[in-house]
């Protein structure tokens, strides 16, 4: 099967993670309220960019795109879906919106939402567990993962984030937030797909930079989008930075050097699959979902 | 060696788990404030009976107490400890002191206490993921933990405490509540024990049998405690459970009652090493860690 534009991939592909999501997460023996938060914010219509890129970094490869490449996928997403949720606390980001709806603590309560996320988190490394792959592969899917999302990656870059906005962060410190908040579960998808592939070390390391340049580049494009964008265009409160004083790269670069800035970490994707390129590997796919940043012109 | 008495074992060993937490720990590539929170809490002065439990399990099973066991020993402990952080949390059981000392949110505030327990969430599968057994091990392990700890064990569990707060329970909904937000964790700490030694299937369900109704005795114990006790004994709130209407075991059975029932579960906990005491091993130490819920006489 030949889906080599991204929005066949997407399109041929995204039902079939869907369906992993809502098969694992039904047969969850679980009270039915905590089932209801969890697949709450699962189903709250996230575009699946983190899942669908483990899938076309197989694809990408020659692997397999098969049931345990989707639970693989599948469980990524859990973990995002949990950070959101967390995210979204009026302890955190106090958000009542996300993607047009309700936040998770607004529906169920801050207690639920709490819990939800908790089990979300949790109950994605069971489905890591469960995968069909050889056990060495799963230990090292596990310990990525768990790197990626734990406090040396995502949950740090959240700290960071919150510690941040008590004072104006240069633009290394900025990046080095969103490496964790952001770039850290795109390389994990890249690093997903690589091992499930078994790729070779410097096969992985492109792959890897192309995450985290994509990773940098889907904040800048979020914190343009948040500056340009009306709130029903976003689904979500916009020009929310500003008014709460965060750091975003329009703020420390301006609207300007903000673009131009995504323009260079595009094109330091792009150069990460070069190298790709060069040992025999179709990676159109990847170049097209950079096209997802197109935010001028 | 031997260590036959718990004090003695538990002397010898306690050690060895803090060693591994601080050694873990204090290595992570995290923001000095994360890691603080985090240390904060696992360094709260716990008895770590869970540890304890799983090197208890391997000893008595005659396995490697070696620095794979104490790892995995330690990554529950870390799991222990974010469910204490999240629970303790306004928006959970909001509670101000835990083991005498401020509770992670009064000291490092809302939004740092969330992100400390989803950083010891993740991280404990992260460490869980190095510990040098077989990657088939591993897995199982991994298997056996994310299931005690996520929505269909201990994050269900306290669901439905906080569901029930809103009811009145019956004996057998409370049990059910307590299976999860108790007893998952101490059934984990027999799963894992069976697992590193490779026990037989019918010595590994009788320590499950022993770990659910030590799980159950404990909480017992832990209701007891809080109607006749004083604050200072605890080093926390006392007839908290009364005060906020929660359901209890004295609360449903009377105090009396409530003794019954942990001698009676106390019993089903022993008679589970009746079957391990015939297969040829010492259960002593198991038997022995029983008596920490002798409260009355």
């Amino acid at each position: 099967m030949s889906k080599e534009s991204w929005n066949e991939f997407a399109a041929y592909y995204l039902p079939k993670v869907e369906a992993c999501l809502q098969d694992y997460l039904s047969k969850l023996a679980a009270y039915p309220r905590l089932k209801e938060a969890m697949m709450y914010s699962v189903n709250a219509g996230g575009k699946r960019i983190r899942p669908l890129l483990v899938l076309a970094v197989i694809k990408t490869l020659n692997g397999q795109l098969n049931q345990a490449s989707l639970q693989v996928a599948a469980s990524l997403e859990l973990i995002h879906t949990y950070s959101l949720i967390h995210d979204d606390l009026p302890e955190m980001d106090n958000d009542d919106l996300r993607r047009g709806k309700p936040t998770n603590h607004k529906v169920f309560g801050q207690a639920l939402a709490v819990l939800a996320g908790d089990g979300l988190l949790t109950t994605a490394f069971e489905l890591l567990g469960q995968v069909k792959l050889p056990a060495e592969t799963v230990v090292q899917l596990l310990n990525y993962l768990a790197y990626a999302a734990g406090p040396q990656g995502m949950v740090n870059g959240q700290v960071g984030d919150i510690e941040g906005e008590k004072t104006a962060l240069s633009l290394a410190e900025l990046e080095q937030v969103h490496a964790g908040k952001t770039g850290a579960l795109l390389v994990y998808a890249c690093q997903a797909g690589s091992v499930i592939c078994q790729a070779k070390q410097p096969i992985q390391m492109a792959l890897e930079n192309y995450g985290r340049n994509f990773g940098l580049a889907f904040q800048i494009y979020d914190d343009i989008l948040d500056r340009v964008s009306t709130e029903e265009q976003l689904g979500k409160a916009v020009n929310k930075d500003q008014a709460e004083h965060k750091n975003t790269y329009p703020g420390i670069l301006g609207l300007d050097g903000a673009y131009t800035k995504l323009a260079q970490t595009i094109a330091a994707a792009n150069q990460a699959l070069v190298s790709l390129k060069e040992a025999g590997y179709d990676v159109r796919l990847l170049a097209e979902l950079l096209e997802y940043f197109k935010v001028k012109d």
